[in-house]
């Protein structure tokens, strides 16, 4: 048994109530001024103000092999990023500067850009290499304080290219120090192959893939891309359903550009999340507080495509529970950074440094399922957190643009920046 | 002599005219795809297409000591940063936190918050720890891609004060690979002492400080922040005259809030550059046009205040000269990060990515008076420049949050980074 102390922090930590923290709630976040946290085995053993940590740990007669004092740093759990597309081949930069230019998407698409450039990458790509690509991003985002991620497939289109991705998002959860939730989302787009069709591609994943990524056993979620020119309410439906009669867990890509009432059938079918929402109504909005589904906002893809935030304030009055998440993919943004999502959040979307925390891990733990082992530091879970170079979580949005993030503690282990202060 | 080649990369460098590039002209850059930079002792010797440099160096029989691989690195010049308040004792996360929860600006300082809290941590701070906090955040800019930095005083607002961190400013300079330009800003607000009589504040500025200032010789340029309810432009003529005569060259802070004419004060004074200009006219903006003075843009002190950005491409069609700069402060921008600036610039202001480039290297070099040295990969000037992961400058805006700087080079020296690409 390996004991650690970790003393000398100012802890900030929501606790787990057992459900996503919403409306009221969202920002209400324990705080240790002077505080210690002991770690047994890789997890939280007890948490608290210095003098009650330490006389427990003298009254039990515990043995600590080390003690870390982190002089005064902020101590925070790990970020939990619920919706990332970071499997993908390589980067979309020249795409980039023609959106920049003002070239219309369907012309980029003509040009052999878009989503389905990244689709014919992946298909092309070596496993080896699309695992290299992925393990690549997944460090630069445990380096910036994300230590639980979600992958989604989605970029094969084909049953053997999704199944093949979602092998290497599964190895990159095993070779890495960072938990991977793998998510099944062949329903991202239509493939050239079924141009004019798509019912006959929501008929393929329904008959096929869900079947294959069953018996494969690695998915954990299946998600929908649901948007008009995309898959519809009906097939969004279709799909979902055959996939938790598969046994998986559900999400979907709702109301990002248009009204169709995604957020409406996430309710609906009780899906763990809703992502996007951009569009989403009041009246979903309010069957998504009463159904408990959690909305994944996806501030930095405001940003990258500028477009108006999602209405998260309204949401958080509303009693929903709001994450946040990268949605790190090669077209809409391309970004690893979960201090910069947060400061997004807090300076674009107007949610406080309190409420931004519990969104990034929480609420975020609860988008994907997970929140039974991680997303807060209560005793018995896993002993994920980082050290920040500031004050409080707000500094997460004060030093814009810099991460603050010093150390990054995955099951107790330093897995990423520096152990002193 | 050492002689040292960079080769396989993407060169992209503004090349100076011996102007800054205004107009048309800003985004004005030259690229070689496979391109070849030659260094002999720190300075650039040669740049072009491979063939051509290697076919030279063939011809002169040079003897090579040195040859990196950029492996198709994009390799561009070190940023200039022309506008930092960089200089202070500790930064003011407290104050944020009640800036975001809509607490009115007089009522922090009323609590001891705002620009005097700083003035009141420089003047009780040592000079060592404030040379170690100094330092600390210049090295954070370097490792994000900056070579040369300007640095303001400003927090001492009493003579000694002022000169004593004109000292550690210029210390930093020495002991660190980056430039440092300090500029005098005794001007940055009226201190407690001169409340209700600003003019004798001028006069201490005026007959005390810039004398002192031309005495001790560490100072390159003069600033004010004019601004309603700060110096007016009356004041801020006086000062900056008696700055001219004293050999400072002149900058000022100019309409961030209020339209006052400052940029039209920096026009009729020849500054060297006009700084913030959120409110500037249009008929102000003519005139600095005409009068070549650099318009250095803060983005990033737009985003954390959450204003609306400066006109920057009303200011480009107007032929003025676009600078970025961080404005690095503890109060309205806390950011060493030029990728960061460069971000903000492409997705709110407008500017293209290589509009941006020339933004934050020659123009911000002229906007220093220091595009005799640095600023560009002209043959003869320092070779300070950058290797980022993407295929252009537009990575640092696509690689949104996430800095793409990879290895940073000083005088031909690698500075921060790795030289493995």
């Amino acid at each position: 048994m390996t004991t650690k102390l970790f003393r000398n922090a100012r802890i900030f930590t929501p606790l787990d109530p057992g459900a996503p923290l919403g409306g009221a709630t969202q920002g209400r976040v324990q705080v240790y001024e002077n505080g210690a946290l002991l770690v047994q085995n890789g997890r939280v053993e007890k948490l608290g103000p210095a003098a009650g940590v330490l006389g427990e740990i003298v009254r039990a007669g515990a043995k600590i092999h080390q003690e870390i004092d982190c002089q005064g740093a902020c101590l925070v759990p790990g970020f939990v990023d619920p919706h990332t597309h970071m499997c993908f081949a390589r980067p979309r930069e020249a795409e980039f500067d023609l959106r920049l230019a003002g070239t219309p998407y369907l012309e980029i698409l003509a040009k052999g850009g878009g989503i389905l450039s990244s689709v014919r990458d992946v298909r092309a790509a070596s496993e080896a290499d699309l695992l290299a690509a992925t393990r690549r991003r997944v460090l630069t985002a445990l380096g910036l304080g994300t230590t639980t991620v979600e992958i989604k497939s989605g970029y094969g289109l084909e049953t053997a290219s999704e199944l093949r991705m979602l092998r290497v998002i599964a190895r990159v959860g095993r070779e890495l120090p960072v938990d991977v939730v793998p998510t099944f989302l062949g329903a991202h787009a239509v493939p050239e192959e079924f141009r004019g069709d798509p019912d006959g591609y929501v008929a393929l994943i329904v008959n096929e893939m869900i079947p294959a990524v069953r018996e494969q056993g690695i998915a954990r979620f299946c998600d929908v891309f649901c948007e008009q020119g995309v898959f519809s309410i009906a097939q969004t439906r279709r799909i979902l359903q055959a996939a938790r009669s598969a046994g998986l867990q559900l999400k979907l890509h709702a109301d990002e550009v248009h009204d169709l009432g995604g957020a409406g059938l996430a309710a609906e079918l009780k899906a763990v999340s809703a992502d996007h929402l951009l569009a989403a109504s009041d009246e979903n909005i309010a069957r998504m507080a009463q159904a408990g589904v959690v909305a994944s906002l996806l501030p930095a893809t405001a940003y990258s495509l500028r477009k108006p935030y999602a209405r998260a304030r309204r949401m958080i009055q509303g009693g929903v529970p709001v994450a946040l998440a990268s949605d790190c993919n090669p077209g809409s943004s391309y970004t690893e950074s979960m201090p910069f999502v947060f400061g997004l959040a807090v300076m674009q979307m107007d949610l406080s440094p309190l409420e931004a925390l519990t969104a990034v891990t929480l609420n975020a733990a609860y988008a994907l399922g997970v929140a039974g082992r991680v997303g807060s530091l209560d005793p018995g879970k896993q002993a994920d957190f980082l050290l920040l170079d500031g004050e409080s979580p707000a500094i997460l949005a004060y030093h814009a643009g810099v991460s603050p993030v010093t150390a990054v503690y995955k099951r107790g282990e330093l897995a990423a920046g520096r152990e002193d202060p």
